[in-house]
C-alpha cells in the first residue's frame, strides 16, 4: 500500500514526512507535542486501570479510551510507513519495533483475551518518549552523563563483581548461621538478603536473629557503607574529568568550519543531522527539499 | 489607616521601620531575635498540640498560648504595613503573604472551627525564619550551594527522568511477576515500591516473595546503588568547580571599588543592600536617614 | 597524700610519671597496651552483662571481674594523681573527669544499688581509648578529616537546616494526609518518619498507606536521594582541597628548623610535645630528666 | 607420584603445564574458559541444592552432578601437582589451598555425612574464579581501585573507629531509653540496631517507640547521613588523585625500555610476568620453552 502511494502523491507524502520526522518546523513541533501528550495520557490510563477499584468501576471508559489511543497510534504508524522511501528500514529499527509493540496490544486481545501481560506491554510506550525528547536541550547533558557512565564501564564491572563475590560468600555464611528457621530458607534467598543489606536498602522482611548473625550483618552493612563510596567516587572523578575536557573543547566561534545541524531526517535513508539549508542528504544524495 | 499616620508621625514611623526592617541597629537585632524565638516557640506548640495526650490534657493552655502568639503576630503585621510607604508592595510580596498566613489561622477558627488543616497551616510560620536568617553569615554558603544545585539543574532533570523511566518499567514488571497477592496491588503502588527500593529506603511494607521477583529486586537495588552515584558525582563536580571559581574571584583588598552594603531597607521602594553611610536610596532616591 | 609523697620519693614518682604519661619508653608502651586491653575487656563485660541470659547465669563472675577492673582503675587513678605536680589540673581536665567516671560506678552501687544507668556509665570508658590512641600514627589522618569536616561546618549547617525545614513541612503534610489511623499519630512522630525516609533509612515501622501519601513519600525519597549528594559533594570537595594544600606543605628535608617531638608530658604543667632530647619543659622550664 | 613422572615424561608434563598455567596459548585459553564454566555451574548447583523443594525432588541429580564436578576438579588438581617442579610450593600457596578445599567436600561426606557446612564450603570455589580472571583486561582497573582503597586505608580506619564509637555510645543510650520492652534486649543488640540505623540500612526489625528514643534515632540517622559523606569523599579524592598520577605515568611509546609481559608461569619457581619471547625464567633461570 505504501508502495502504491509513493509515486502517486509524493507531494502529500513529503508533507507528512516533514510533520512526522522533523521537529524544526511548526507543524512538526505540534505533532511531537501532541504525540507526547497522547503517550503520557496512555501511560496514566494503563496505571489507573491496574488499580482494582478504578479498573472495575470504570471498565467501559478505559476500554473506550484505549480504543481511541490505539486508533491514533495505528494511523501514526501507517503514516510513518507510507511517508518514507524505505519502510522496512523503519519497521525493523529500534523505534519501529517499539511503535509496533505500542500499537498492537488491543488488537491482540481479540485472540488472547485481556491478559495482564498485554496490559503491561503498553508500559513500553514510555520508551517512545525518548525519540521525542531527542530534540530537547537536555540531550547534551544526557550525552555527557552517559559518556561518563560508559567510560566508567570497566570500573563498574569490577565493582559489580566485588558486590557479587561478597554477596555469595556472606550469603552462604548467613544461610549456615541463621538457617531456614529465621527466614534464610536457601542460599539464593540468603544472597538476596545480602544484596538488600549491602545496598543499604534493608526491607526487613528477613532479618538475622542470632547474635552471631547480627554481628555478621553489622560487618556487611559497614562494608556496604564503604562500597557505596566506590561507584560514587568513580562517577564523580570521571564526571569532573569529562567536564574539564569539555571546557577545553567546544567553542563555536573558534571553529569557522562548524555548522549547525537540524533534526531533518532523509526520506530515503533515514539519516539525521543535516546542515541548516542543506539541499541534499549528506549520506545518500537524495534531495531533501524536493 | 497607614496613609493617615504617614504624614502625622513620620518620625515615629521611621523609628518602627528601622526596628522592623533593619537588622544592623541594636533595636533591629533585638527585634529579629525576639521574633525568631516567638516563631520557634509557636512551631513547638503546634507540634506538641498534635500529640494526642498533650493536646487533650493541656487544651486550654495551648489555646491561650496561641492567642498570645497571634496577637503578637497581628501587631507586628500591622506595624509592618503602617511603617512603609508602599504597603501593598509588602502585602503582596512573598514574605507579606507568609506573614498574613501565619497570623490568620486562629481568626479563621471563628468561621470554620478548629480544623486540622488550620492547625497545619501554622507550620508555614517556619518559612518566616528565612527572612530573619537572611542576615546571618550562612547566607553566603547557602548562595553557593543553591548556585551549585541550580547549575546542576538540567543534569538532575536527566537523572530524575532516568529514575522515573526505570521505576515505571520495573514497577510494571514487578506488578506482573508478584501481583496483588504479594502486596503489589496496582501499577502505581508497584512504582511506589520501585522508588522505595531504588532510593535504598526500603520500608519493607511491601517486599517481593517469588524467587524471580527477588532476583529483579536485587537488580533494581544494585542499579539504585549505582544511580545514587550520579547526583553525588554531579553535585560534587559542580561544587568543586564553583569553589574554584570563587577562589579566583573575591578579594576586597584587590577591589578599591568595593563597598560594604548593609541590611537597611528603603522605606519607599523596599530595595535592599544600601552602602554603609548612604544617604539616599540607590534605587528610588528617597532619603534613607531622614 | 600526693603532696606528702612529693618530697619523699621524688625518684619513685618520676618513674611512675614516665610509665603513665609517656608512651615513648618501653615501660610506657607496655603500660598503654595493658590499659587498652583492660578497657576493651571492661567494655566487652559491660555489653555481655546486659545480655539477659548471661547477666543472670554468670552474675557472680561479672561482679568479680568488675571488682578486679575497678581496683585496677582505682590504682591507676591514684598513681596518676600522685605522680604529677599539679594534681588538680589533671583532675579537672577532660580525661581526668573521664577517668573518674570510669572508676566510680561500682563504688556508687553501695549507695544506689545496681542501677541500669550505672551500668551504662561504664560505656564511657570507651572514651579513655582516645587518650591512648593519641599516640598512634592515625592521628594525622584524624586531624585532616576533622579539619575537612570543620571547614565544611557552615555548609553542613545550611544543609542540616534544609533537612529540618523539609522534614517539618512534609512531616506536617503527611500528618494531615495519613493521620493517626495509619500510624502518623502526631506531628513530631510524622517528622520522625520524614527524617527516617529522607535519610533513606526506612525502618518501615510507619509507612504511608493512602495513594496520595505514597506519592508524597516517593517525592520525599527522591529529594532525600538528591540531598544526600550535597554533604558528600561538600566533604569530597573540601577533602580534595585540603589534601592538595597538604601536598604543598610539609616536607621535613625542606625545613632545617624542624625537630621531631615526642609524647613526654611535663610533670609540672602537663604540656606535651617536647623535642627529642629536650632537658627542660618548653612551657614552664621544669627539668624533664631530673 | 608427581616425582616419578617428572623424569619419565617431561615432554608430556611440559604440555600439561602449558595448558594449565599459561593463558596465552589457545589450549590454555580453552582450558581456562572450560574451568570457569565448570566453576560457575558448580556454584549454581550448590545454590539450587539449598532450595528445599529442588534439594528434595532432584536429590539424585544433584549428587551425580556433584560427583562429575568433583572428579573433574580432582583430575585438575592432580595434573596441577604433577606438571610442576616444586609441587609443595603450589600445594601450600593461597590458590593451592583453595583448589584443595574446592575438591575435597564430597570425599569428606564418607566420613562426616552430608553436613550443611560441607555444602557451604563449596561456595569457596567462587574464589577460584579470581585466578582465571587475573588474565582479563579488568585487572588494570581492579589494581587502580584496590590501590585507591589501600591508600585510603588509614583514613578508613579512622572512619570505622568513629562509626564504632558512635555505635557503642548511642547503642548504650538507646538500651537505657528504650529497654528490653521495645526490642532493645541488650547492649550488643542495641549496638547492632545503631549500626543498622547509622548505615541507613534500617531493617525495622527493631524500632524506637518512645518519643525520646525516636528523637535520638533521628539524630543518629542525620549523623549517618553525614558520615556516609566521609568515605565517599575520601575514595573520590583518592581516586581522582590516582587517576591524575596515572595520566602522567604510563605511555609505552615514551618508554623504549618497556616490554610487554605475558601470563606464562615458570615450571620451576612459579614466578609470573615473563617478557614475550623470553627463553629463561627471569627469576630462577630455568628454561621456559624447553
Amino acid at each position: 500500500m505504501g508502495k502504491d502511494d509513493k509515486h502517486i502523491s509524493s507531494q502529500w507524502r513529503r508533507k507528512i514526512h516533514e510533520v512526522i520526522y522533523e521537529a524544526d518546523t511548526p507543524a512538526g513541533k505540534i505533532f511531537d507535542v501532541t504525540l507526547l501528550i497522547v503517550i503520557i495520557i496512555s501511560l496514566i490510563l494503563v496505571m489507573l486501570e491496574s488499580v482494582p477499584e478504578l479498573g472495575r468501576n470504570y471498565k467501559d471508559e478505559f476500554i473506550i479510551a484505549e480504543w481511541v489511543i490505539t486508533v491514533f497510534f495505528t494511523i501514526e504508524y501507517v503514516l510513518r510507513i507510507i511517508s518514507i522511501n524505505k519502510p522496512f528500514k523503519y519497521i525493523f529499527s529500534f523505534f519501529g519495533i517499539i511503535d509496533f509493540i505500542s500499537t498492537i496490544p488491543l488488537y491482540l486481545t481479540f485472540f488472547f483475551g485481556g491478559l495482564n501481560a498485554l496490559l503491561a506491554v503498553r508500559s513500553l510506550r514510555l520508551l517512545r518518549i525518548f525519540r521525542i525528547l531527542k530534540i530537547t536541550r537536555y540531550i547534551g547533558e544526557a550525552d555527557k552523563l552517559s559518556k561518563a557512565i560508559r567510560s566508567s564501564g570497566p570500573k563498574i564491572a569490577v565493582f559489580l563483581f566485588a558486590v557479587m563475590v561478597v554477596s555469595i560468600i556472606f550469603g552462604t555464611l548467613m544461610y549456615l548461621i541463621e538457617g531456614p528457621e529465621h527466614g534464610f530458607d536457601s542460599i539464593p534467598k540468603s544472597i538476596y538478603w545480602c544484596i538488600v543489606t549491602l545496598t543499604t536498602v534493608g526491607f526487613g522482611d528477613i532479618a538475622p536473629e542470632t547474635p552471631f548473625g547480627q554481628f555478621l550483618a553489622a560487618v556487611i552493612m559497614i562494608m556496604g557503607y564503604g562500597i557505596i563510596a566506590v561507584p560514587t567516587g568513580i562517577v564523580s572523578a570521571e564526571y569532573s574529568k569529562s567536564s574539564k575536557e569539555e571546557e577545553k573543547e567546544v567553542n563555536p566561534q573558534d571553529y569557522p568550519d562548524y555548522r549547525h545541524v537540524n533534526t531533518q531526517v532523509c526520506q530515503n535513508c533515514l539519516s539525521r543531522k543535516h546542515q541548516d539549508g542543506a539541499l541534499f542528504c549528506h549520506n545518500c544524495g537524495t534531495s531533501l527539499d524536493d
